[in-house]
């Protein structure tokens, strides 16, 4: 049985647990000293807040929608620049060969809202450096990623405490 | 809405995940303070070692089976011994309030085994310290463990690096 080089895993899917199982990914490479990235695709004020302080903890290097992202008037609106931005962020990291696994961390909203081209998601995921395991998260993932990908997994919701009236909880959910 | 003093996640499914999303959700409990705790029902040599060292870093409590456990002469056979002490163990933790978070790793193979009965699971998981939140992970997860959850995954196989003929990578998958 052949061992790759390296591998993409994307989890997809409208039950839970797709970023989380990321950042078990994450903890795990960082176990084995591997040199870790992330770049999250969307930007929200309390969520992903756990996942940062732990990856800050670790020394885990962590892009956010918007950083280091200046405005400058363009035919794409603000917020589709910052999405293509952050596609240009992870592409340069993806070829870079500076890491061992990449986090593109709902990625697919990047895709699903037309801000990347899903074309240029595979050309650049292909064009990642040999040894640059790549982890994609994010509801509906398109097929051309799912064609792309080694593992691909769909988080299926069987039962949502949210559904019973039950809100979101600090520690697990965020 | 109501805000749950604590809740149930079950990690279930043949697809890849459920253990990865239980050691992302760690992380972040970790993040938020949480006192975290980890029973792990399977034992084995190579898996599991990243999530393990992960925790031993961050100084988070963990238990696999077969630690503690001396064999004396009973009914039961070695196996089934290790898992019911495993059980216990788990059992003394989702009693003690110690714990703000618990994860009980691969349970579903201790009922699945006939280890433990899945009516002493529910019991334990029940009569939990009421702000002790639970994950409890494995394929197969007993009906009455799904009533019992607020929250259940199942992580569906799409598509598998293992059925292209490519091994487990070490870092990404233990």
């Amino acid at each position: 049985m052949a061992r790759a080089e390296s591998i993409v895993l994307v989890n997809t899917g409208y039950g839970k647990g797709k970023s989380s199982a990321a950042f078990g990914v994450m903890g795990r490479a960082w176990a084995r000293g591997w040199r870790v990235g992330v770049v999250q695709f969307i930007k929200s004020g309390k969520w992903k807040t756990g996942e940062r302080k732990l990856a800050d903890h670790l020394e885990i290097e962590w892009h956010t929608l918007g950083d280091g992202f200046t405005w400058e008037s363009t035919d794409l609106d603000e917020t589709a620049a910052k999405g293509r931005h952050a596609w240009d962020v992870a592409a340069a990291k993806l070829a870079s060969g500076d890491f061992d696994l990449l986090i593109l961390d709902e990625l697919t909203y990047a895709v699903k809202y037309g801000w990347v081209d899903v074309t240029d998601v595979v050309e650049g995921v292909r064009a990642r450096a040999p040894h640059t395991n790549v982890v994609i998260t994010g509801r509906d993932a398109p097929e051309e990623l799912v064609a792309l990908a080694d593992t691909v997994t769909e988080m299926r919701k069987v039962k949502h405490a949210y559904d019973q009236g039950i809100k979101a909880k600090k520690g697990i959910e965020y």
